[in-house]
C-alpha cells in the first residue's frame, strides 16, 4: 500500500527537473501555506518601496500620466530620461501571441514570434492537477520572457455560467474552488520568469454577447462565493502582479473602474499590483481615476479615435486625466498611487535584477503541452472498450470531420496563436497508427475563419457528406472528429454561440454515417458543452478540448492507450440548454433584456444548480472515465466534530481495480443540509489526483480548513461560518459519490 | 601657473558625474595604459569561455548557421529552445536610428523611437577632446541600451581622403592618430552600457561613388600607416566587440571577406569579437566562411532576393553555408569559430548580468550633444572680430539661407535620425538674440530630400534671391547659413558630391547680398570642405558641421560668445580640388577607372600631402581660431636622445594672452627629414587641449612613445623604427608651428 499525502508543494523551478517523472503525485494545495510563501516571494521589499518613492519624486505630472495609458497596441511608455523602461504586454492565456502592429490589430509580420501553443485552460482545469498547472505557467512564462514580454495577459478565470459563452475555452470551468486551486500555481509559474501574469477579466464577464454594453446584476453572495474566489486566490495566494478589468458593467457601473477594485481588490485583498483595462473597456476619466484603474489600454481601437493621430493622448487616462490633475479636480495622490503600482510591477519584471532569459519552442515546453493535453482529455463514454484502439495490420480507420485537419490556434479572438507547429488530429493519428489503414475525409465544411462574421462554406456539403459515408462504409472504425471551432459564433471571443447543438450539419452527417457503420468513436473538439441527441449512435466519446501544438499527438496518445485518460469535466454538460442554470430563467438571466441581465441562478451555478434542483446532467462536473477502474473505500474524516480553527482531514483508500495503470481524482464536496440561508446541495472543497498501477492502492488524505465552509453573509457583508451538521461527500465525480459522512462544526 | 598634465583617464561612469565641470582638462590618452585596462574590462573570463564551449556542444549545425546571418533587417536569430537571445542592432554613429520595418527599409511607424541626435563625427573629431568623445559614446550607448539594442552600428573611422566623399561627415577626419585617439573613448563609452560598438567600415571604404563595385589598390604602407590605425586602436585599445566590413574590394577581393580579417584583424590584432558585414556587402559563401566574416546582414536588400519569401535562407552564410558544412566542404570548426565570437558578443551584451538599463532624451545627453557641438565648431575667419555678436537693441540681423531652417538629421543615409527635437539655426539664434531684430529669408532652395536622386526646387530661385537681397539691405549684419545638406550628391551615403563648390546657387546669392551688405558672416554647415572663391566677401566664417538636436543652440552659443570656439579642423580645406592628394593623379586615383582606383597619393593623405608637396591649403588640418589669443612658449623635449623604449615628453607653456577664457589645442607633429623611405614632412603624434582664463598659463606635457615614430616597412611586412634625427614640430595648427626641435633616436 502506498501512502499518498497532501503535500504542500512549492511552485518553483525544481518542478521542471522532475518533469518527466512517471509518478503522478499531485498534492492539493494548501491555500494558507501558499499565502505565506507569497509574502516572501512576491512582496516588495522596503528598500524597493523607498526606491519607488524616490522615483516618484523625480517624475513630472506628464510623465506619471504617460505611464497610465498605452503608447501602442501592447506597450506603455517608460520614462526614458530616467531609464525607466517601457512595459510590453502580450496575449494570452495559453500561448504568447504573435507580434501585433504598433497601432492596428494586424500581425506585425515578424518571423521570430512563432511559439508553443499550450492547451486552452478548460483542458488544464480538466486535469485537476495543480502541479501540472505550475509547469504550464512556468513554460508559458518562459516563452513570454524569451519574447521580451513584461506582462502576459492571462490566465482567465471567469466562471463558466452558460455553455454558449464564446470565451469559456479560455477559462477554468464552473467551480470556484477548482479554478482557484488551478490558477494559483499557473500564476506563480509565469511570474517565476519575471513576467507578470494578468488575471482576467475582473469581474462577472461571463458572456461575450453584448459584452461591451451588458450590465450584470448579481447578489453579493454570488459575487463572493462564485465569481470572485479565483481572483481572490490569484491575489492572496499567488500574489498576482496585475489584473485585467472587464468589458461589462456590474450594477450599472463599468467593471474596469468600479468599487470592485478599490474596495474588494485593493482594500480587502490588499492587492498591490496594477489594474489594467481590457482593450477598450475604459469609459470615463473620473471613474478610471478614482475607482482604481491604473493603466488604460486599447481605448478607441474598435472605433473611437482609432484614426486620429496621437489618439493615445485622447485616452481617458491621458490628456483628460492630466487636465483634471492640473486643475486639482483630481488630487495628485490618485496618479501617484497608480504610478507606484506600475513601478512595483516593474521592479518585479523589467527592473528585476535576476530575471531569467526565457526559452521558447523547446522540447520541455512541447512535453508540458502534451502532458496537460493528455491529462486534460476527458473520456465521456466508452462502450465495449471502444478505446483504446490497437494499431494493427488490416484495421481500417476512417477519420471523418473537418476538425481532423483544422487549425484550432488560428481564430478564437485575442488568444489566437502563431505556433511553430500544430499537430492536427489526423497527423497525430497517422503518426501513431502505422499498421492500421487510415482513411480520411472532411465530411463537412464550416467556412473560412473570420473574426466577426460567418463565411459560407465553399464546398458542396452534400458531396462532402456522401464522400464521408462512402469512406465510412470501407472502415472498421469511424473516428468522427467534430465539435466546434474557433470561428465567430463558435468558441470565439466577441460573441456567443448561437446554438447548443453541433453546428455545420454534423448531426446529419453522423446520422448518415451511422446508417453504414455503427462502430463510431466521437472525438469532440470544443471548449464548451454541446447538446448530444446523437449520443446513442456513438460507441465512445472523448472531449479533447483545444490542445495547441501537440493536439494530434495528445489525442493519439489517449485513443491508442499510450496514456490512460484521467481528465475530469471542469463544467457540467447539461442534457438540454434549459437545464443550465443561466438559461432557466429566460432572457432576463441570459442574455439579458434592455442590456441588463440578472443572475437569477445566484449561487447555484453549474453542478450546484443540477444537484440542488435535481436536474440530471448529461455529464456531471468532475466526471471522466478511465481505461482502468478504481474503488474508493475506507472513506473517513479524522474527527466527527470540529471547531472553526480546525481542518477536516478526509482520507480514502483508492484502489486501482482494473488492468491498467491510471490516475483517479478523489473529490470531496461538502454541503449543509440545514442552513439559515439557501445552500447548494454540495460544493467542491478538496480534490486529489493519484496515479496507481494495476492492483495498487493508496491512502489519499485531503485537508479542508473548516473556515472554507463559510458562506458570504450579506447581512454582515462578510463570511460567516454556520455551526451545525455538514455532510462530506467523497467520490470521483459530482454525481458519483462513494460515501457521505456527517460532521459537526461546534 | 597651472600645471596641465597628461592624465591617463579611465573611461567610466564617473565621467558623467563630472559632466558639467567647467574645467577642460583633457589628457591625450596613453594607448599602452588603455590597452592594459581593456584586458581587464573587455576580455572574456575563462569561465565564460567554458560556458561558450558548453553551449557550442548543445547547438545543432542548423542553429549555428542561423546565428551567422540576419533574420530581419536589423536582427539575428537566437536559439530559443536554449534561451539564447536574438541580437538587435541599430544604426548609427551619432544617434540611434528609428525602428526600421522587419523586412524593408521603411520606418516601422513606432512612436517610441525619437532620440537625441548627437553631432556627426567630423564635429566630434574637431573637438580634439578625447574625454568629450567618451561622454559622447557613453550617452549614445545609453540611448542604444534604452532602445534595447545590443549592437550600435558605429563609429565610422574611414579616413577622409577626398572632400567629395558623401559619407565623410560620419567619420573622424584625415589623420589616423586623431581618429585613433578619438575613437577609443567613444567605443569604451558605448560599451560601458553593455552595447557593442561596431567600428566601420573595414577597410578602405573612402568614397561612396561606385561603392558596391569599386576595387581599391593601395600599398601596404598606406594601409597600415593611414587607413588601418583607427581600426587597430578600436580593437587593441578600446577592445571593440564588433567590426563592420565594407562594400568595396581591396586588391580584387571583397573587403567583407578578405584576408584583412583573418590575418590582420583576427591574428595580428587578436580581435575576438564579431565581424559583421555591411548591409549587402557579402558576395560569396566560401570566402565569407573562410575569410573571417562572422555575421551576414542585409544581403539582397538592394536587389537580389528581396522579394523572395524566406530570402534570408538564401544568404551566403545561410543554406549555402549549411550545405557545404554538411558536405564537409567547409569544416565545422569554421562555423564554430563564428558562433563562439557571436556568443562572446552576447556575454558582453545581452547575456551580461550587469547591463544598465539605458536612458534617452535626458538633459545630460542634450548637454553632451551641445558640448560636443560647441567644442567642435571651428572658427575659420573672423575679420575685425565679426564674431561674437552682441545681442543689443536696434541691431538688425538678417539670417539668410536654407540651412537656417533645414533639418540635417533627415537624409544622409543610414545615419539619418528621428530626433525628439532638432533646434534649427534660426531657432537657436532667435532664442539667444532676444534684443536684436532677427530677419529671416530662405535665399535659395535645394529641393526636397531624396535618398538616391536630386529633386528640383519647387520655388522660383530668382524670387528667393531677390527677397534675400531686400532683407540684407535692411540689416546691420548678414548671417549666411549655407553649405551642403543631407541630400543625394551632397553629404549623403550612396554617392559622392558632384562639385567642390557651394551648390544650389549659393555663391551667386552671396555675391548679390554682398552688393547690398558687406557685413557678412558665413555659417557653413557641412561635413566636408568646400571651395571658397567667395571667401573675401565674408568677414567671418564658421564651420559648424551637422550638430543634431542642439544645433541651433550650439551655433548661437558660439556666435554670441557664450562659448569661445576651440574646434580645430580634422581635415584640410584645399584651395581647389586638384590640390587634394586623391585628386592629384586624375581618375585612376579618384574615382577610379574600370572600377579600380589606385591610391597614388599613398601615405600622403591630407596635410601630409600639402606639407610634403608644399601646396598651401585654404585652411590647414588642426587650424581653428578663438575669440582670445594664445602664445606657446618654453617649448622643449625632456631629452635630446632617445632609445626605442623611451617616450618623448614634449612640454610647452601655453598662455592665454587675450581677454577671454578659451581653450587651445597644442599639437605635436614629428617628421624624419632623412629617411630610407618616403616620409611625410610631419605627422601628428600628440595633442592636448587646455582651457585657460584670460592671462592664465599652463604647462602642457605630451608624451609620445618613440615606437610610434616607426614606419610600416614593406620589405619586412612589419613596423620599423629608423634610428637617426627626427624633427618635433609644436604648434596650434599643422601650418602654424611655434617651434621645431631636433631629437635623435639611438
Amino acid at each position: 500500500m502506498k501512502i499518498t499525502f497532501n503535500a504542500n508543494y512549492h511552485v518553483s523551478i525544481f518542478l521542471i527537473c522532475t518533469f518527466f517523472s512517471q509518478i503522478v503525485l499531485y498534492g492539493q494545495q494548501d491555500v494558507q501555506t501558499l499565502n505565506s510563501i507569497n509574502k516572501t516571494q512576491h512582496s516588495i521589499s522596503e528598500d524597493t518601496e523607498e526606491k519607488i518613492e524616490d522615483i516618484l519624486k523625480k517624475l513630472t505630472l506628464e510623465e506619471k500620466v504617460a505611464m497610465c495609458h498605452a503608447q501602442s497596441k501592447f506597450s506603455t511608455k517608460g520614462v526614458e530620461r530616467l531609464g525607466i523602461p517601457e512595459i510590453w504586454m502580450s496575449d494570452g492565456p495559453h500561448g504568447v501571441r504573435a507580434e501585433i502592429s504598433w497601432d492596428d490589430w494586424s500581425e506585425a509580420g515578424w518571423t521570430n514570434d512563432s511559439i508553443t501553443a499550450f492547451p486552452a485552460l478548460t483542458c488544464l482545469a480538466a486535469s485537476f492537477n495543480p502541479e501540472l498547472s505550475s509547469q504550464f505557467g512556468f513554460a508559458l512564462g518562459e516563452e513570454a520572457r524569451y519574447r521580451k514580454k513584461d506582462v502576459l495577459l492571462g490566465p482567465g478565470v471567469n466562471i463558466y455560467r452558460t455553455p454558449l459563452n464564446g470565451r469559456n475555452f479560455e477559462y477554468m470551468g464552473e467551480d470556484p474552488f477548482l479554478a482557484s486551486t488551478m490558477v494559483v500555481p499557473y500564476i506563480k509559474g509565469v511570474q517565476e520568469n519575471g513576467v507578470a501574469a494578468c488575471v482576467k477579466h475582473y469581474a462577472l464577464n461571463n458572456q461575450e454577447h453584448n459584452r461591451f454594453t451588458i450590465n450584470v446584476e448579481a447578489s453579493d453572495r454570488a459575487l463572493h462565493e462564485i465569481y470572485l474566489p479565483a481572483f481572490k486566490a490569484a491575489v492572496k495566494d499567488a500574489g498576482v502582479w496585475s489584473i485585467m478589468g472587464a468589458y461589462n458593467k456590474f450594477r450599472g457601473q463599468q467593471t474596469t473602474h468600479h468599487e470592485l477594485l478599490n474596495k474588494i481588490l485593493k482594500t480587502d485583498w490588499e492587492f498591490d499590483g496594477v489594474v489594467i483595462s481590457d482593450w477598450n473597456s475604459t469609459h470615463d476619466t473620473m471613474e478610471a481615476a478614482f475607482n482604481g484603474l491604473d493603466m488604460e489600454m486599447g481605448t478607441g481601437t474598435d472605433g473611437l479615435g482609432a484614426n486620429i493621430a496621437n489618439h493615445y493622448d485622447y485616452y481617458f487616462l491621458a490628456n483628460p486625466f492630466l487636465k483634471k490633475l492640473k486643475s486639482g479636480e483630481i488630487p495628485g495622490s490618485v496618479v501617484d498611487d497608480k504610478v507606484k503600482r506600475i513601478l512595483r510591477l516593474m521592479y518585479r519584471t523589467n527592473l528585476s535584477a535576476n530575471r531569467p532569459l526565457g526559452k521558447a519552442n523547446n522540447v520541455e515546453h512541447h512535453e508540458v503541452a502534451r502532458k496537460v493535453a493528455t491529462e486534460g482529455i476527458v473520456l465521456l463514454k466508452n462502450e465495449d472498450n471502444f478505446f483504446p484502439i490497437e494499431d494493427k495490420k488490416g484495421l481500417i480507420i476512417a477519420v471523418i470531420g473537418e476538425n481532423a485537419t483544422r487549425s484550432m490556434t488560428k481564430g478564437g479572438g485575442s488568444s489566437e496563436l502563431k505556433p511553430k507547429f500544430e499537430i492536427s488530429p489526423i497527423e497525430g493519428i497517422k503518426a501513431r497508427f502505422k499498421n492500421a489503414t487510415i482513411l480520411h475525409t472532411m465530411g463537412y465544411e464550416s467556412g473560412a475563419f473570420n473574426y466577426d462574421k460567418v463565411l459560407p462554406p465553399t464546398m458542396n456539403q452534400d458531396s462532402l457528406r456522401l464522400a464521408a459515408v462512402e469512406t465510412a462504409k470501407k472502415a472498421d472504425i469511424v473516428l468522427f472528429v467534430g465539435g466546434l471551432n474557433k470561428n465567430h459564433w463558435q468558441d470565439c471571443e466577441s460573441d456567443d454561440r448561437q446554438q447548443f447543438g453541433l453546428p455545420f450539419g454534423q448531426e446529419e452527417l453522423l446520422n448518415a454515417i451511422y446508417e453504414v457503420n455503427k462502430n463510431i468513436g466521437f472525438i469532440l473538439i470544443s471548449g464548451n458543452a454541446v447538446e448530444m441527441p446523437w449520443l446513442d449512435k456513438v460507441n465512445a466519446l472523448v472531449e479533447t478540448w483545444y490542445l495547441g501544438s501537440m493536439a494530434g499527438h495528445s489525442i493519439a496518445d489517449v485513443i491508442s492507450g499510450d496514456v490512460n485518460p484521467s481528465g475530469k469535466l471542469p463544467f457540467t454538460f447539461p442534457a438540454k440548454l434549459e437545464d443550465n442554470s443561466a438559461h432557466s430563467f429566460g432572457e432576463i438571466s441570459y442574455p439579458g433584456v434592455d442590456m441588463t441581465q440578472h443572475y437569477k441562478d445566484d449561487i447555484l451555478v453549474g453542478y450546484r444548480w443540477h444537484d440542488t434542483k435535481k436536474i440530471i446532467p448529461l455529464y456531471a462536473f468532475g466526471y471522466g472515465l478511465s481505461y482502468t477502474s478504481f474503488s474508493l473505500s475506507e472513506i473517513k474524516t479524522d474527527k466527527k466534530e470540529y471547531t472553526q480553527k480546525d481542518s477536516i482531514n478526509v482520507s480514502c483508500l483508492v484502489t486501482n481495480t482494473g488492468a491498467k495503470e491510471g490516475a483517479e481524482v478523489v473529490q470531496v464536496y461538502i454541503g449543509k443540509p440545514k442552513s439559515k440561508v439557501k445552500r447548494a446541495l454540495k460544493e467542491l472543497k478538496g480534490y486529489q489526483k493519484t496515479n496507481l498501477k494495476s492492483g495498487e492502492d493508496s491512502i489519499v488524505t485531503i485537508k479542508i480548513p473548516v473556515n472554507s465552509l463559510a458562506f458570504y453573509d450579506e447581512t454582515i457583508s462578510d463570511w460567516n461560518l454556520e455551526k451545525g451538521d455538514y455532510i462530506v461527500y467523497v467520490g470521483n465525480a459530482s454525481d458519483n459519490i462513494s460515501k457521505m459522512i456527517t460532521i459537526t462544526v461546534k
